[in-house]
């Protein structure tokens, strides 16, 4: 089938007809609808997939001849979204992954391994809070007691969350589906303009922290307490947001305050507590540091000015991913070239590579640099170079 | 029964135990048991009472002999309260009035014209986002078509709001209480350290707006995406919080941040938009209008060089109240001279003054000026002195 088609067919599932955007928290409904719609496309195929408790997806094409079941090359990547995201962050790479099988496949290719087509689940975090929630609890990175005290919004329990989609939460743990991945190959549409050719390779991925930053001070009437009585944390909280801004346009880093929750949050009442989740990202870890380091200072000298209070928590610090030197260096040479490059995001990949499996990642330019937004875009020319990339890579490591 | 016992029974009734706050919004089960208290009080005392569609209640103390119906004065205040707030902010305005009455007929006072005890519903507009609620329908400002408009948070329409509290929604609309309302006189606890005797006589309220500011901007990857590339809504929002708090000082005004709403509220993603709720209030017209125009100015300027758009939507504006002054200055005589000052808070009494009904309100001091908060206090022979010059008042008007 082709790449063309089955991306039409497959980014039809759960858009949102006013935003042109997709809402796919792990085992909603609108995951579940992709998921399955990857289900049947692996059935159409005859690529028996294997399963664990957590939902994690692979499809393998065994070699011919070969007795099933001895490790292979795995590509693949996710099927969730974040709140309202694009088309690409994740159905890019296992969409790419199906149509390299068709187009090896239909070259007549045999595989000296087996190829196996990826979905890891819930890699975005957008309903449990955890990014990579699927691949980390696969690798024994987050352990089954953690990942079961966790809740999405609506009070939820990922317990409950697994017997709704039919999986099993007692057989939560590291999954049997890594014993097969020999490697692992991710192709994942570019995310912040960093690449101008059509098709590039990751060099690594930056060190990561979410910390909660939490802004104590004291409810009052707001429109009788004086002001130089007030100790209203919102005030805290907006100096820090902008010198999160500041200090990472210095560092040539990226600090965000995306997700703000305020007590009492009432239009006639002065806050008593602002809590607010900082994202910062790095090239390395000093920088990082630093920029932490910085962001918490100002915010520390304000709530000082303001009588408030600040505490700073981490939520999830992840350190740099190197992916290793020798399978990128390949890739790029089976790609004639193509540029190398790291990335600010997040992935799969980098759980992987760091439970030891040797890891790589193919990037599809995005023109733009927009992404976890509707307006997500890559060309239809790049994406097909994606999927001969992809099939290239695929051939050279599984001959 | 002594105003101690009255204040120690009313205020035990839905407290927090963890924060020591009140969360009463209008027909909720903790406003509904306060309501029922209130009701108790009346019917132990013998003091018929008479309710409207919205539930807005008045006591009548009927002269003797007389036949029951004219217009008399109406003392009284409110029940509900705002999210976590203080036991004195409506409350203590229903106490005394009962107090107030307890002591007029041990006394064996006989008034003249009927004494009314109020309790007016939703004031705080906590539950449906519309201050006054109760008086603004009683009154004919707010038309039940508007009204029947109105949402909570959870979705619920004011009809089954009311339907569950067992009121008709069908019969709402002016209402027949006010037409025994000859003069309204309410007693609240003062909230901004304006008030340096146990009690005070209002002169005016404040005029007072609330805006909504919608800042939009385009969704991201907050690890990928270059600070440059951005049109990050937070940015401006923060950038106008700081702004209309100096811009407060400047002017001797109020203006307040205390609600936001953020899309789509991700940790890892650039916000697409933040909605955020302007307060403002100041001593005169002038005064509001330049202080909305200096935020709303800086607002857009930041604006541009985000990237943003901004919008601004009065919800709300309410004028200048000024309470007539033959009856403040004869209350103020009554009290010895009691010092006469402004609010920036608005109340039922503003509503009632407004529909022309001649209105007073009394000030019970409040040293700390906090308010809308649970550490909102002010001293019990404060709060009995606050009773005795509402009595003082009662039996003058009603001689």
């Amino acid at each position: 089938m082709s790449f063309e088609s089955l991306w039409a067919d497959q980014s039809a599932i759960g858009r949102d007809p006013e935003t042109g955007g997709y809402t796919r928290g792990g085992w909603s409904p609108t995951e579940r609808e992709a998921t399955h719609w990857f289900l049947d496309q692996c059935v159409t195929r005859g690529l028996p997939v294997e399963s664990d408790a957590i939902g994690n997806l692979i499809a393998w094409w065994e070699p011919r001849g070969e007795p099933a079941g001895g490790p292979g090359i795995v590509t693949g990547s996710h099927l969730d979204s974040v709140i309202d995201g694009g088309a690409f962050d994740g159905p890019l790479g296992v969409v790419s992954a199906l149509a390299a099988v068709d187009k090896l496949r239909a070259e007549g290719f045999e595989p000296g391994v087996p190829i196996g087509i990826g979905a890891f689940v819930e890699e975005e975090g957008s309903r449990f809070g955890m990014p990579c929630l699927g691949s980390r609890v696969a690798a024994g990175v987050l352990s089954a007691e953690k990942a079961l005290q966790l809740k999405d919004r609506a009070g939820v329990g990922l317990a409950e969350a697994l017997e709704k989609a039919g999986l099993d939460p007692a057989g939560l743990g590291p999954s049997p589906l890594l014993k097969r991945m020999g490697t692992f190959v991710e192709l994942h549409v570019e995310q912040g303009r960093g690449l101008t050719a059509p098709v590039g390779v990751a060099s690594s991925i930056w060190p990561h922290g979410r910390y909660r930053f939490t802004f104590g001070g004291e409810a009052n009437h707001a429109g009788t307490t004086l002001m130089e009585d007030r100790h209203d944390p919102m005030l805290t909280y907006a100096m820090t947001a902008l010198a999160a801004n500041k200090q990472a346009r210095l560092t040539g880093a990226r600090a965000t305050f995306g997700r703000v929750s305020v007590e009492p949050n009432g239009t006639n009442a002065v806050p008593s507590q602002v809590t607010a989740w900082l994202d910062a990202r790095a090239a390395d870890t000093g920088t990082l540091e630093s920029l932490l380091a910085a962001i918490t200072r100002q915010a520390t000298e304000r709530a000082e000015r303001d009588g408030t209070t600040l505490e700073v928590t981490p939520e999830s610090v992840s350190p740099i991913v190197d992916f290793p030197a020798g399978l990128r260096d390949r890739l790029a040479a089976v790609l004639d070239g193509a540029p190398v490059l790291p990335t600010g995001a997040g992935h799969d990949a980098g759980v992987f590579s760091d439970a030891g499996i040797p890891t790589a990642m193919l990037f599809v330019r995005n023109p733009t640099g927009v992404s976890h937004s509707p307006a997500e875009y890559a060309e239809p020319d790049d994406c097909l170079a994606g999927v001969d990339a992809l099939a290239a890579v695929l051939k050279d490591l599984a001959q």
